[in-house]
């Protein structure tokens, strides 16, 4: 059985028992652009108290950079970049730790300004993205463009993610890439999640954009880097070895199951469910002890609310 | 050991063998906008001999007429409406003689004119589709759009294709209406190829990209009306009862294995595969006999030429 969190004396022991608190944003922290309820005070609650906080977002049309003018603008204050992960960070990571690809080599990117941002800042150029040049083909679709028939050698990987600025054309030259080479250049998404959720809406995501190219080329993704993907968790974790050394020390804080609650649980993290996103009560309490969170809670904020 | 057409006693006893041709069109009849060698004369050849011809397209972008008007373009003189059989009509058909959806019914499209020509012609009102209305907001997405906030409460059928003309707007009011009424709206492929080659390269194919709004809704097409399916078939015996009786007599002349000759032996006719469009000779030399066409050629030209 779930314990759901309703009294004072379970914050309390939850402060005792966790020194870092790991949060998804959607959903959790805020629902689109409207902040929800007690979060700031939740978050300075758990500054006073000394604990490390950090912010874990599979939403790769942002930066880190972005994420904090987010954060600023819906009045949470005094959070760091490196309270940050997205997976547009874990993408670049990934792109430069693991498959170590050289700084002159190129990056295409099927995806937004969030992913090139990253990748610039660890030395990368990027093609595709945001370019100009590939949207004013967006209508009329172009067999004719340059960058469909001219393929740009130096491009040593492919990164995929969320496209709201999507057309046939881009769609087109990533599978070239992917084609590209006897299909031998990496093949890196952001997330796979199926959809993304927008203002009461369940809209196109990044794993369903992936999907075409995907079905298109005859290749899977070589790597997935957002949650419930660990390699995100082994990037919070290098950066702080106290997590690494206790993984139980932590509590990882989401409102989907089959992301958040399964990328804490698979780090070896106790996790919290609220009900301001995703997932309904009655789902968490159906759930047998193999899936279901440690805790559950309304909101975030109750947090906060209940020591008041 | 399939047989290759070399001879002329081999075309002649073609002739004798067959009463009905029916012929895919890009990579045996043209390539993209150019016409392949002596496929005039090969068609002049059959008809003075009384054959029955009839092209069967899996390319939804164009109608039937659309089609009519490319064979005229390219010198092929004296083509009828009832010889063309594409994946627009097939739709359109499928629409109406299957789901007998109710003439005061919607369909919305996710594809271009070719599909909503075909659907008016039987008499349905299309929403989606080639409307400028969806297309001018394709560079930036909107999510305020009014036709993704309120959707048509008379749509009763939705209907995928190849969409060159493709925004995430579009993608995203598709899988509204596959998710709307608890998914139960039907939901209807043109086709499912992966790949759609064009002018030497293989971009995105509509199988591709109905895959996207098939992984974001989480539904399977409730059907698929392009080969190798035979619902067109079905369609082509409907209106050639002499092929329904007797399918020995006909002929399946294409450039792919998994659709047109699939097709065609699934329909229990012969089968005549072409090397001007996918498939190479050595491919089909190391065919068995489950998945070996029942000859090859060339191209389909070496029919007149071998005769002359």
């Amino acid at each position: 059985m779930v314990k759901k969190i309703t009294t004072k004396s379970q914050v309390v022991s939850l402060l005792e028992k966790y020194d870092y608190f790991l949060f998804d944003c959607d959903g959790v922290i805020w629902l689109g652009d409207h902040l929800l309820p007690s979060v700031v005070e939740t978050l300075q609650l758990l500054k006073d108290a000394g604990k490390i906080v950090i912010f874990v977002t599979n939403n790769s049309t942002k930066s880190r950079d972005d994420y904090l003018h987010k954060f600023e603008k819906l009045g949470i204050q005094g959070i760091t970049k490196d309270e940050v992960f997205g997976s547009s960070y874990a993408s670049a990571v990934y792109v430069d730790k693991i498959l170590k690809l050289p700084k002159d080599k190129k990056v295409w990117v099927l995806g937004e300004a969030g992913i090139e941002t990253e990748l610039k800042q660890l030395g990368y150029n990027t093609l595709g993205g945001a370019d100009p040049d590939l949207n004013s083909n967006g209508v009329v679709f172009n067999p004719e463009h340059k960058q469909l028939n001219e393929l740009d050698d130096s491009v040593g990987a492919v990164v995929a993610g969320l496209t709201l600025n999507l057309n046939y054309l881009k769609l087109s030259i990533t599978m070239q890439y992917l084609l590209k080479d006897d299909k031998s250049i990496p093949f890196v998404a952001t997330n796979i999640d199926s959809t993304f959720p927008s203002k009461g809406k369940l809209l196109i995501g990044a794993g369903s954009i992936i999907e075409t190219v995907s079905y298109a080329s005859g290749r899977q993704p070589d790597a997935i880097c957002g949650k419930p993907n660990q390699s995100m968790m082994n990037s919070i974790k290098a950066d702080n070895p106290g997590l690494a050394e206790a993984p139980g020390r932590g509590l990882m804080i989401g409102d989907r199951l089959n992301t958040d609650m399964k990328f804490g649980r698979d780090g070896g993290l106790d996790t919290l469910l609220v009900l301001t996103g995703i997932e309904k009560e009655e789902t968490v309490k159906s759930l047998d002890s193999s899936t279901a969170p440690t805790y559950y809670a309304d909101k975030l904020g109750d947090l906060f609310e209940l020591t008041c």
